[in-house]
């Protein structure tokens, strides 16, 4: 036994802040994980088809199967999911009872916008942690179908019923008005979290012309899943 | 290649009323699985406390294996598992909107005597059929901690209010009721279904005598989870 262990991930990975950052990052996909999985179950609760009810009970158990997987990682840091999840239950509480879906269509949009834009972000932000917390972040957030589900289903209904495209369409931008509000509100007390993005003297990061980039990124990705739905972001 | 094909399984597996039994028991098996994964989602959203929640997501989770693994099973019969569950979708929907559970406790207490008196009777069935069906109905029937989760919460709410008990031991007597009508109407149209326990001239199977027995062995079992979690049967 001699030298030094091998390092399998970054040297700032000793970093205390950039830790934290790391554990802020997973305990929000944690978090996010858990709660996706509940408004799968809801929305597989008002499905009046068996194999849809079928295919969202799928979707949210692969929700519980990420959550454990994200479990597990940060466990790897020294600390339990239950504390990283902490800091954000009010964001997305909030988040989620200003938007509570009135039908499937609603629910299967909110699923498909917000988790999708939500994921982008994440997979931003991961750009910057070491290989294998960024591995893990793009496989939990890969899409498992679900998507193509959500299409389907938003495309039949407005062939059915045009009046439903601008209902829906409103209804899409107020999910990511709502998620950018509480968004805001977590980058502003979770320092650790946002200096992963900016980086630090001893960090790679985004300077603010970058960032700007990725917010543009962010909205045009959200406006062609809009339009792939058929409709207007 | 000469002489027969190896048979895994028992030679009565190629009689039709005996594979429409199988396909029956495992349609009923694949149908709670789905009806579970919702009242455990359920019973998540009325949890208050978050590592609840996780247990319940992570219960819910496993149905959805269960429910996959029973319908591969299925598949391996020539069935689609939705057409196997819809002989079963009537008696187990009007079953769960007799017994609504009004707050987390009997939710609890609803998914654990009802679903374990359920697979009791399922284990029972599962002695006639042959042996990869019978183990897969042992493997997705099998306890993964639940019941201690159960136990320890219905107990803990005796002891904080011992007039718990009363109304728990109410409600356990209501589910089993609500269960055991429901069961015979199953029983009573799916003939394929009960001549599994009952036997023909070329298969085992119980005699009266026989399933008399069973029947007091399954309200035995059920009296003594009651009794473990503090109440009357």
């Amino acid at each position: 036994m001699s030298g030094e262990p091998a390092r399998a991930v970054a040297p700032w990975t000793d970093d205390t802040a950039y830790r934290q950052g790391v554990v802020d990052l997973l305990g929000i996909i944690a978090y996010g994980a858990l709660t996706a999985f509940e408004r799968l179950a809801e929305d597989g609760r008002m499905a009046a088809d068996l194999s849809d009810k079928v295919h969202l009970a799928t979707m949210a158990a692969r929700q519980v199967a990420h959550f454990e997987r994200v479990r597990t990682h940060i466990a790897g840091f020294g600390v339990d999911v239950m504390d990283a999840m902490e800091p954000f239950h009010a964001a997305f509480d909030a988040f989620h009872s200003y938007t509570r879906p009135k039908d499937l269509l609603e629910g299967l949009l909110k699923a498909y916008v917000g988790d999708s834009f939500a994921a982008d972000f994440y997979r931003e932000v991961a750009a910057f942690v070491d290989a294998d917390t960024r591995s893990l972040v793009h496989e939990v957030l890969a899409d498992a179908g679900h998507a193509d589900f959500v299409v389907g289903k938003v495309r039949d209904a407005i062939e059915a019923d045009t009046k439903v495209a601008g209902r829906l369409a409103l209804w899409g931008r107020r999910l990511v008005g709502e998620a950018l509000s509480q968004a805001q509100r977590v980058a502003a007390s979770r320092d650790a979290l946002t200096s992963l993005l900016t980086g630090t003297v001893d960090r790679p990061g985004m300077d603010l012309a970058a960032i700007s980039r990725m917010f543009t990124r962010l909205v045009e990705t959200h406006a062609r899943r809009m339009s792939t739905l058929g409709l207007q972001s």
